[in-house]
């Protein structure tokens, strides 16, 4: 763990959402509850607010997410997507640039290439901050929305058995839900060739590591694949990254084994795959809809 | 006409707008009559609902059309236009990125450069989706706004004679209207050179063809001019493209000739005809905010 | 003055806002009354309409501004970013745009890169037009929001010193500040080297030219720096820019001074001046937003 997460688990996450370190067993269930309950309601208590969604790095995903959470609570966003060919190319520092955006907002979403952004826009701040990916390091609401649809499918989290199969070694996103998952007694298995293997500190005694899908796939409650994302390794060309779900992997799985996916994929999963009923990665994106409505309703709609 | 055209005429056009061939008589007056209340009142019916504006070829004026109609209507609307270098640059599939809006919208607009794609898209999408424009196939609504305004300047649709100049080989807004025009009984005339003359499935017996405006000028109700879109044909810069209209022209012409152009413009019709009363360019996108504030209403306003 | 700003003094700054020289004292009075009105107000008069921000120049922190103030107010607005690679590549005239544009909105607030472009805007839209920054020509709401922060800052505005520091030659910012002071009575201190100094036309025989900030930093009541827009000077590279504000400046400077920027800076004024009370520049943004406010409501709230 690099200095930043040890100092962001003291900052509540209220005011700035930096890392999965920073949430309680408590929280969470807080958290989780307030999803389900802003799903299915059609109020709109944050009417007349506003948040600023400031991508260095683009997401469609991601900032669809938050536009349409904050849009479904009656607020609206700003999307800061040309921050890369605007004020910036004139030299402006992300310190300057977020002291601007507090001006006319309530609450910045920050993506940045690099891993001490959130903790520097936050230095700077007088509103709240999500991290919504930092570089190499965390992605915490992608993790929270990961434990949420865990819990939405399964019924519970604890005392699964889950797999993560894929880039283990670079992917921000299984780092931050090993995390979480830690607090609910999880048995995880890790599946990756040995260049893109889990790091050591992820990775517990009672944990096992794998190079090949077959060894977990009838084990396991649930799947968790990610995409090998080429553009954050030097020298990918050089790996052999050829790993897929197949339908004879599912017909081994246990018949309430849950298949997700942070999107997007890029063959780990075939298309042929979406109509079983245990593909839950479309859904996973529903959940992050209203797990990041929960986070913005608590984070600035006065509750 | 391709095979796409064939099956989507069988789609309900409030599940997904393919193709001007989906709408009857009864269907379009039904549109009409609901754009004209819709452009009149102030009521906000979409409030709390959002539609996603996904555009792989940028269009402002189709974006911002979209835009409009459902700000007006009391929704939002998602922008998408960096498809272009956002997850689709991770190698996401069409498909996948439907799938991923569809969490968080009611209606999907979609403009894509290859003529499959909104088929595609309906395909594996709960929600509705609107075609703006799918490669060289159609632009449905930009027909359905001709056709409205023709109906808003002439007071009625039968028995018109209607004129067309410009790329009519190629420009897939012409041959929509022409299909549309046949269900009233328009006499068509088409002025092209024969490079860009209309393909012949278009060209009904009792149509003619010309390549020189004065031969229809003094007899058309109706002048619609399109820009040649060099950009879509292969060796555009062989082709002699000079035609437009001009004050002599204009002299000629009936005093209740309607002069359109789906615009942007080139050189067709210069500025100085912008004051002509029968000049109705303009005044056709505000009737194509109207016409697409009408079809908005009808495929989820639960009407 | 270019024949531009001549003929704009003429136009009522309701119908377009083309240059500082169209306010009369009068009119500052009642702008700046109604942003501090507003700016405590949570009312939303002007729900149900659009603005639509056309920027022919990316400018984060102008759009954004705009964008807010407009929401803030109940009311949307369409972001043009995307026009440099949209219709205007396809060769639509600057004129054509506004036209479409104005069929969707009821105000156009136009950032454009060639000095005339406000007026030809006016001249074809029947909707108010805001110059959002012209080539080198003007950007008064700017000077607006300057001269409001120098207001709620001081108290008041008669009879200050105020020091100019930087490229005073290109920078439209200061040019429209100091033609407003000079309704004011103020005395005018210029701190540029030769080749950036202030043009002639804005020095008045009262005022004071320096090259050194030693010479005014105790005798000033508002000290405004700029950046060195080096992307619009030919040769720029041949300058020497080093010139900052230091705090042994501040030390020197007056209790009750005010240090203005209009963002965003490199190096003029650097982070550790920040925390200094006397520090007005992110302020001043927060002001610029109530200004906005106060010109959008003016000029199409039916007041």
């Amino acid at each position: 763990m690099d200095s930043c997460l040890n100092s962001a688990i003291d900052t509540p996450w209220r005011r700035a959402v930096i890392s999965v370190d920073q949430f309680s067993r408590g929280d969470i269930d807080e958290i989780f509850e307030l999803a389900d309950r802003l799903a299915t309601g059609r109020t709109t208590p944050l009417g007349g607010k506003m948040i600023a969604n400031v991508f260095y790095e683009p997401s469609t995903r991601t900032s669809s997410s938050f536009y349409s959470a904050m849009t479904r609570l009656g607020g609206s966003a700003i999307p800061i997507n040309e921050v890369n060919y605007s004020s910036v190319t004139k030299g402006e520092s992300l310190e300057d640039t977020i002291r601007t955006l507090e001006c006319y907002c309530d609450l910045i979403v920050l993506r940045h290439f690099e891993n001490d952004a959130t903790e520097r826009a936050m230095a700077v701040s007088s509103i709240p901050i999500i991290n919504a990916g930092n570089g190499t390091g965390e992605h915490p609401t992608q993790a929270l929305l990961d434990l949420y649809t865990i819990k939405k499918e399964r019924g519970g989290l604890d005392g699964l058995t889950v797999s993560m199969m894929g880039d283990l070694k670079f992917g921000r996103t299984v780092h931050s839900l090993t995390k979480l998952l830690r607090m609910y007694d999880s048995r995880m298995r890790f599946v990756a060739p040995a260049a893109l293997a889990m790091p050591s500190e992820y990775v517990w005694p009672a944990d096992a590591q794998f190079t090949d899908l077959d060894d977990v796939i009838a084990d396991s409650d649930v799947l968790y694949v990610t995409r090998v994302q080429t553009e954050r390794i030097p020298g990918a060309e050089d790996f052999d990254f050829s790993y897929a779900v197949t339908p004879e992997h599912m017909a081994r799985a246990r018949d309430d084994m849950v298949l997700m996916h942070p999107l997007p994929r890029v063959g780990e999963i075939p298309p042929e795959l979406d109509a079983d009923p245990r593909a839950a990665y479309f859904r996973q994106m529903k959940y992050g809809l209203h797990v990041r409505m929960a986070l913005l309703y608590a984070m600035i709609g006065n509750v």
